[in-house]
């Protein structure tokens, strides 16, 4: 039991079924957490350097090793002992075995505080991450778009007006400038250091959390330990939840490629879509239904999460472990998803033929030519119902509005409507360019922020790695 | 039929049962929305007008029908007939009723888009009622801390460390600065007016959506039609995330309470608490638990809306009507929990002497001893196991911490530890003094610019009526 | 303070807002639960008389008192007063006021118990209102059934095989049976009786508790007091699970129709249709997609019961109220929904012309094809692979299936396949009648069951009341 | 691009990051599903034979490859490609790679209700590993239960009444005799056989269903093929809110140690507890908090399966795909977790000196005392009042109600109560024992069920080895 942070007050060892249940799996996930919980150990100890609660010969000595521990976890040689319960513990253990003086590295810490650090480092490279692959499929958008061509807008499943490709790809857009939005916001709140919370109550030492602050490139300290400690999870939810919104919108732009395959209006790409096994002329585009899947498991995620805050009092509760689960599932499912699709988005084709027909079936300029009314002055209500029975005569004698005559209609009007204008109302294409005004924008105002954010972490590393080697030498 | 906006393509009448089921519950959540169904018309008309899309004339005997017709709301005298449907039927119907000129109101516009702007003025006035609330809650801790008093923090619901009742308001206070944080991202995200979109392809009509964002107080027009009608729901969802979380921290500040009282470290107030109809010592915590209940509610709100935006196309659904039922389940549930909490909150008293006695029986000085050691030079890893030796003595002989004597803890340490240090570290409510530090501020930052908000909003109204008034007269 | 059911112990009265908050919502939710409150009141103090605990005179009184109630309520003249909480106190005090022996009633008996009873009357009766609704679905699926006709099955949401409507129609039968299944199953385990359960203890007094299962029609007692009151939520949770998935093939039926309605292959009825304020051609599903959204919201009152079981001790807990709002919107929404559903299909109108054509354009017969190579005895993944050829060079020629000639087809499999069989197999209308032997039965089994149960309520309910009656003479 | 299954009708190879999005997390949990799938092959091969669908002797072939596939399987030298997409095509692959005659092993039949097939073969084996747990859940309650004592009943949190500890533990048995039976239910709708369904339609091969149904242990074959395909993931979601609600039970027998353990009710055992990395005095109860974390899981997963119905139309789509994951993730989840459980259970050890003073301080014994003067005559409504009042008076003076004597109650209650009624009344052990009388039953009614699906699995297996040995030979 010598390896455990904790035996002392213990007087028989535990079983190891315990261990099996309580870490084999957490063990698993902390892999993605050695490189950060080892410059959280280094921030520290060069902390208690500074403050003199640690020698600086011991202090370097640590850091020595940490130094070294890190080298080896990026090249994928730092291996986790799940016995040794989780990254934490792993880590002090590896350190102790090069130094000694390793059992004085978790003076004025806890377990508590770290693994809170810890998830914050994940998650500041996370939202980057995620905002990247966004930013991406804008892009896969924008290049989609630029064959524009003649799109169906849908109410109701059913057609409604003649648009664009591009007027399309532009709504889609802007829904992700939402998500990069959310994802820059929660930046804010998770950029907040917790080290030096300890285990829920803070610590009579003498720490600097300002420093620690500086050198892993938090914004500032948080404001309260206990409030640190119990608030696990409530940030990985709020990730979660911006993530579920940014799945729906994948998963809309899935949908509408789906309904527009099922109709023959564009067709699906062989590179990203497969076959049945007994139906021998099936195309099915299993990727987009997959993200339509996915999306289902970003709600159950974010309930699995968003369930632990509730029924725990204050303080750290080991419920909270879960969350770590349902994050990293999170992130990893969202990326796989947006990639995904905005590689397959450059590949669609369009049939603009049958485009044509199918708005044509729709009577999808019937709008345009109540509007056509109202703007002689029909009141827009009464063109509204006019234009209403021009599209149920038109229906029952299986005809187009296009095919309408201008003598017809303006009998039905009660005064003349230029033939003209009534060609261009009822013209699918013309009425379509209305919307091809709509332009995806070269960049979006988050690949900015994106950069900036990259650039201060990348510095505030750099000075880590300087801070740590000047007390070594 | 003529009731209806849209009968000229009907051949039969609609089954009385289609509007039981498609607008009876709708039309009472409506009565939500009168106000700013008949604010946004007024603001559309005055476009209309000022565009010359409609005569002033007409116009004018338009805004005067709408305006009597808000007075008319504002008293609660106008109510919604669910055969038509809707808010926006209700009111059109009503206007047209006044002036045959109603029926020119709906020019370049559609339902769509103002379900979307109604919805919006609802929730950028429900995140501001919500944020004030939420304010309260916070200066009740602020009050309660001023009788500042020893207090248990726990982890694993374990005696952990003691700390003061002024910490642990912090800590709550803290977690509420953050719900306050998410609610003002969300209004910039809300603050957008969707106006002009139409159906969802927009118009041809040469409206002027600066112009009505400017009367409605909005930041600016969305960017693109098909979005705007077809996020609806999207920013719903976002809410309900950040009341979801707003509530999990109001229950857990209840689930704290609760087990104090069940240690009887605190008394719960009679004004705020009920009894049993069989057991007749009974006390219960009842709005606390129901809080928590709640909290429930709340995620299954948060699912209800978030599960709507999965697995429709583009473009207007009527599922997006239930996005409306859990917007306002979620408000109104958010409300009153963080109301009845505010009240509550000043009306406990603690029980001082059994909080210490809680934290002696729960050893809760352990880790202030063992940094006594560590700062004597004892490695911390080593100081945990002779403290952790200590106190499973101390358990076998039925002691406390407070009764070792500075010989036997010298003895263990290996060195002479000076009889007061280890008085000092031992003393529950010495090591709690260290956590009165952690004081509320006098103001949350969110309480000016919550006060910005509501200015700007009242500007943009003062605006709105006249520039009616000047289209009237 | 003297109408609550527990002022003792208390120095001070409660505030008005408390029970604005505790029971304002949920006095109007027990509405209700009168009838069964009264029931249940009257069987238990039958009991008390029986068992001499209560002298008859006595009993006598009261009972008269809860028939005069209970006729009351049953002409909707019994009002809640949500100051005195809840159902039961409201019974208590009406009593009360008839006859002060009122307040004997309440011997060995709790509130606890008395909602778990209430609640399971409730769900019987509403299990078989749902049942009843959904026997009325599968025959609507069934008169729907009566004009057969060819129909196109997806897979993927791309044209699959052709199959016939009534084939389509039981598949939906048969989810619908496991839907009826799994509230058979439901009501064994709702169909026991709690009362007698006390608060969580159970009592000393000399209860029959088989007794008031008799007169309740419950096949017995529940077995253990404690898990009686703190498994309030539970059955509610399964209800709402089998809710969910019956509305979720509500939800499936309405999104083939939509989707079939999208591409013109039926024709939407007016009668359960609506339009567009704005575009003058729409017919809108709408009430499909409200199935679509309530199935969603049936997700979110699942989650909001189902979280509720979470973090709370056993014993009763006020959380638990929680589940009423949701389990009876959720019988509620589940009623609405199935009831629409069932009156809409017999009005829907297929367009078989359409249908074979787009099984044509889809290749449906593909697998007929391959089947019939495959039965000359080529290899069916080799079968497979021919025609899947034959599809391409189809697609490349814009040609379809039926149009390939025996000698062509012949050539490729490298064996004389004779021209009538190739038709055949080719042939959309012939492939069709094969799924036409698929047949809804005339009754479902869940039908005799379903009035086995109401039977043995009604006759449960007779005993009852002769009990009373013959009590009170 | 020969390997896949479906090449004829592509012209383009798909690219390797599809497959990956696909299949690559999909293939790791389809290797739980090996050894089903061979059996169903297996038994699909023997049809085939039966049916004269295929030469004997090419049966033959085909059994002998799978019969060899499935004892590598069984040693775990059966490893899955995920190139190949899902274990179906492994399958078929590696039987056709040791005979061309694996290419005719896929006639009549689909992946589709392979997949299926598969998933209810392993549903079935899940229920019957779950249900053991759970009954050893039951026994290891029985077990804590043998060495009875005093025990605090709560409501609210709050003292309720004495109760027994073998009282605590039969009500926890209870809510797993039901938890058993949901899971009794679900195995008979899970125990039909899809296998015949094709991919959406059947097929017209003369096949024989009755007969694998027999092979494979089925009570019968599903009725509709398109039902057999689209409804993936419905049973999933019946197994998972099973899981959810037995996981509920579990989390709140954690939840009732947790408090226990949290008043000092009971020692948590050493052998399943965790200490903490800072504070010395700690000894956490970690395992039944991650219970409790879990149940959240559990909800998520069944939102995750759930959500996963909505929005898709009839026929297989590939969202369903994703249920599996649920599904095993489900079962493994409340297996660790059920079984962590029974092992700790009996290791508690309770203080009965505490729990008594608990009781003590909490009044416990005011029911008794009201029954007393309510067995005497006084209405039961103000024996409670009078009761209530005492306690508030004995609250007053610090006192507990044993130490009221005769004389003073007396005199309250105007008339004389005997010294040993009330003493008996008010003694928390004398009360306590009436709780005594529930005690958990040597067996369990699954018990005898488990059984008896086992053998019936069993014998349908032995009986598919001889069939298909008697075709190879």
């Amino acid at each position: 039991m010598a390896e455990k942070l904790w035996g002392g007050r213990f007087d028989k060892p535990q079983k190891e079924e315990l261990f099996d249940f309580l870490s084999a799996e957490n063990a698993k996930l902390d892999e993605k957490l050695v490189l950060y919980d080892i410059d959280g150990s280094i921030a520290h100890v060069c902390m208690l350097a500074k403050q003199k609660m640690l020698p600086k010969q011991e202090a370097g000595e640590i850091l020595s090793a940490l130094l070294k521990l890190k080298s080896q976890a990026q090249s994928g040689a730092f291996k986790l002992d799940y016995k040794l319960e989780d990254v934490h513990t792993n880590v002090e253990d590896a350190v102790t075995k090069i130094t000694p003086n390793g059992k004085k590295m978790h003076t004025a810490r806890s377990r508590n505080d770290q693994i809170s650090l810890d998830t914050r480092l994940y998650m500041r490279d996370a939202i980057n991450s995620v905002s990247a692959v966004l930013l991406q499929l804008q892009q896969s958008l924008a290049t989609l778009a630029k064959s524009d061509c003649v799109f169906p807008a849908y109410t109701h499943t059913q057609v409604a007006q003649p648009v664009s490709l591009s007027f399309w790809a532009h709504a889609h857009y802007h829904e992700i400038e939402r998500d990069l939005g959310r994802l820059s916001d929660l930046y804010a709140r998770v950029n907040q250091n917790p080290l030096g919370s300890g285990a829920v109550a803070g610590t009579t030492w003498p720490i600097d959390r300002g420093y620690t602050s500086k050198l892993l490139g938090f914004s500032s300290p948080t404001a309260n330990p206990m409030d640190s400690v119990s608030s696990r999870g409530e940030l990985e939810v709020e990730f979660l939840s911006a993530l579920y919104l940014a799945m729906s919108h994948a998963s809309r732009i899935s949908e509408d490629i789906i309904l527009l395959a099922s109709k023959r209006l564009l067709m699906l790409p062989d590179e990203f879509s497969t076959g049945s096994s007994m139906m021998p002329q099936k195309k099915n585009p299993d990727p987009l239904e997959l993200i339509r899947g996915k999306t289902s498991r970003m709600l159950g995620l974010y309930v699995h999460a968003a369930g632990l805050l509730k029924g725990v009092p204050s303080g750290y509760n080991l419920d909270s472990q879960e969350s770590k689960y349902a994050l990293m599932h999170g992130v990893d499912t969202a990326l796989a998803s947006f990639s995904i699709l905005s590689k397959l988005l450059p590949y669609l084709k369009f049939n603009t033929e049958k485009i044509s027909l199918e708005l044509e079936e729709g009577y999808a300029c019937a709008t345009e030519l109540a509007d056509l009314l109202a703007k002689k002055g029909v009141p827009f209500r009464k063109a509204h119902e006019i234009t209403g029975g021009l599209v149920r005569g038109c229906m029952a004698k299986k005809k187009f509005l296009s095919s309408l005559s201008a003598k017809e209609v303006s009998l039905l009007a009660g005064f003349e409507i230029p033939a003209k204008e009534l060609a261009e109302a009822v013209s699918v294409d013309k009425v379509a360019r209305y919307a091809s005004q709509y332009k995806i924008p070269p960049e979006s105002q988050f690949s900015v922020s994106l950069e900036k954010r990259k650039k201060a972490l990348a510095d505030a590393h750099s000075l880590l790695e300087k801070e740590a080697k000047s007390i070594v030498r």
